[in-house]
């Protein structure tokens, strides 16, 4: 047979012969002619098998391959203006490799929790396959954005002595004659880094043992967590509207195919242009209120708050000047009024929920102290973290992307379970 | 003061004046003038302060400052051709954030427990600087280098109910109810992302309890992870000696400046060329025993047999058809010989050591039933696993790359502690 060619590149080779390999999509068959829809992970290809064109043996295959099937077919490229992706295979031989057994997964409905028992096999179909893509497309385009911006990428680690983020969502785990935690934010420790390198980025799985079953939770998620000496909230708010403004561009550039696949209304995302609306905790609870929502001033906003409070809104919004009751001890206390920290969170558009968590951090030695004794935290276990207060403090900002849930907004997913590859809930371990 | 400068951009606001933001690194002091070597994350700048170009309050700031004092300089950048960077800024004004208290790490000489106790600090100085960066070029190398060659990123779980590389390093966490396992590797879920995909990569954290306290092991890693359908070991191997010798050039190309700071022997990284020796286990054991050592077929190679068997040559070497007994259930056996299997490992030069393993993976459900079998793993624990050679099984190949082994050898490191922004070993979780 001749050399291999994906099939996503057998437009550069009209006329010539070709070798595919992969699997069986689907047949169809019609007395004399009869198609094989192939796929081989790159693209879905029609072939065209001619009885006069092949060895009787190849032609009776259509009785033989069966769905999943594997195998090289050797053929001509030709144009086929009313295929999707504008090429066939005129089949001239095909190889088997493997006749599959009845696959599990036909091309009508399942159910969702068959289909994730099935994961390593549902990775195939074309909806998984084009979600998948563009969750590579944003991480692709959430790295070169720092990179582009000389941040430099300092992964922070996944076993820690403390917690960021409180401790009831932590996963415990034995190590050695310790106790570690798995980590539920890498952004104590980038604050540390950006000292040493200005701007820095991590971009790594986040652990969190979180109980509630809803579509927007996941026990295991990644999280790229940018950090920048001498950024204010503004600046923060400033750098989180640009980041999410271009990942949604790359995307729309990239991956129309897929997006086409997934049937995203595309007009809703070209809409994401600049400035996104930022408005106060204050602003926000009274957009409630006058909506008639019996909402108690202090609270954090649920999943309804947030949908009603985007509504108006095509782009993302960015809620800012946060009670200091419902943050994090971090968070740097608004100088004008310390009821308040300088802190935003991005919502998405949709109902898509919160995308982005920030803040100003404390750079206040004493406040930072304060906050840490009045919260019952170990200043033993912060005390590395309070040397960042000690040994030439600065202004500094950051914020966390969650990865899934941006994935899920710009696919128009309904459930974040398949916005990464091998989803973790609190039912589901395998496979 | 005039708009925010990061320090290793002013080669384009020559004559003008700039503001720097950033740390104390060193003072020298001479009557009428004093010098500052700032940094800012981003570059090493010398600043001259003259008696006559400041306030009085500014030029005494001399007997203040200390080292790691924070602090925005106002200046004009001049040409300094005796200067490493070659500009230097001739101060206006200073604005101290905080006078530093005494810092813990001097310019001179620390144990390397008590830098790693302060690695929230340790990360400032020069060294580990033009490490972190190195190692920054190293990942997005590896990401560009898959990117394009139509590998789609797939990121395997970190939580999984089984283990590929053996159950004794394995890290085990409460899962609610149920026990989980820490990843070592992704190998097995890539698997399943080629039947989808065709060839994927997986690039994350690796856990792994390794008792051993040698300064080629971290209980947490990183590992990228490329697999490829219907690649033999043959392009396995041709895949992975072009991957790094792509790494050494891109490091090479981008990082002239920080491999000059750890005085990195780059002739040697210059020797990286291709093709890279393939030499089958055999070979490398006849190699230790014509040098005299007492080396027993079948055992695998230590730290010594790698230094010695590639002490001949100035590239990596790989190591091929392998005792199938010392090696994993799931690489295929050499059907001419199944004493061996088609399994790989690239040792790195300079007494680095192994820095990939990879092999061509079974595909026959037959012959991998047996050796599932044969090493007692539950069947039913790899049951989806072995689904992958149910439905279109396809010859398929991969291997990993161990990240900082990789920069260790790159940079030239002593201890691989160093080639992680925040190490885990037996011995240490903190900071």
């Amino acid at each position: 047979m001749v050399k291999h060619t994906l099939a996503k590149n057998i437009d550069k080779h009209l006329n010539e012969t070709v070798t595919l390999k992969g699997w069986v999509y689907n047949i169809r068959k019609s007395g004399k002619i009869w198609f094989l829809i192939f796929r081989d992970g790159t693209e879905f290809i029609q072939c065209v098998i001619l009885k006069d064109e092949v060895s009787s043996e190849v032609f009776d295959l259509k009785n033989t391959l069966t769905q999943e099937s594997s195998l090289a077919i050797e053929g001509v490229v030709q144009k086929a203006p009313r295929q999707k992706f504008g090429y066939e295979i005129l089949v001239k031989n095909i190889k088997v490799m493997q006749i599959a057994e009845e696959y599990p997964i036909s091309l009508k409905e399942h159910g969702i929790e068959f289909l994730l028992d099935n994961r390593h096999l549902w990775l195939r179909s074309k909806k998984q396959n084009a979600i998948l893509r563009i969750r590579h497309e944003i991480i692709k385009a959430s790295r070169n954005f720092f990179d582009d911006r000389d941040f430099t990428l300092i992964d922070s680690p996944m076993f820690t002595p403390n917690a960021s983020e409180g401790t009831t969502t932590l996963f415990k785990t034995k190590y050695f004659d310790q106790d570690a935690y798995l980590t539920q934010s890498g952004q104590l420790y980038s604050e540390a880094g950006i000292m040493g390198f200005n701007k820095t980025y991590c971009f790594g799985p986040i652990f969190r043992a979180e109980k509630s079953k809803t579509r927007r939770h996941l026990t295991e998620f990644w999280m790229i967590e940018p950090e920048m000496a001498f950024y204010d909230i503004n600046d923060n708010m400033d750098l989180a509207e640009e980041f999410v403004r271009y990942i949604v561009e790359q995307v729309l550039k990239n991956r129309k195919k897929e997006l086409e696949i997934l049937e995203r209304d595309t007009s809703k995302l070209e809409k994401i242009t600049l400035p996104f609306p930022r408005i106060t905790y204050d602003e926000a609870v009274k957009i409630l209120q006058d909506n008639g929502r019996d909402f108690k001033w202090g609270d954090d906003f649920g999943a309804p708050d947030e949908t009603l409070i985007t509504k108006k809104f095509d782009t993302p919004i960015m809620i800012h000047h946060w009670p200091a009751e419902t943050k994090a001890f971090y968070m740097k206390r608004d100088e004008n009024d310390d009821k308040f920290v300088l802190g935003v969170d991005m919502i998405a558009p949709e109902g898509y929920g919160e995308i982005i968590g920030g803040s100003q951090r404390e750079e206040d030695i004493d406040l930072l102290l304060s906050r840490i004794k009045k919260e019952n935290l170990s200043e033993e276990m912060y005390n590395w973290y309070i040397d960042l207060r000690r040994y030439g403090s600065v202004p500094h900002s950051g914020f966390g992307l969650g990865l899934e849930r941006t994935v899920s907004w710009i696919c128009g997913n309904q459930h974040i379970r398949e916005a990464i590859p091998w989803p973790r809930t609190i039912t589901r371990l395998k496979p």
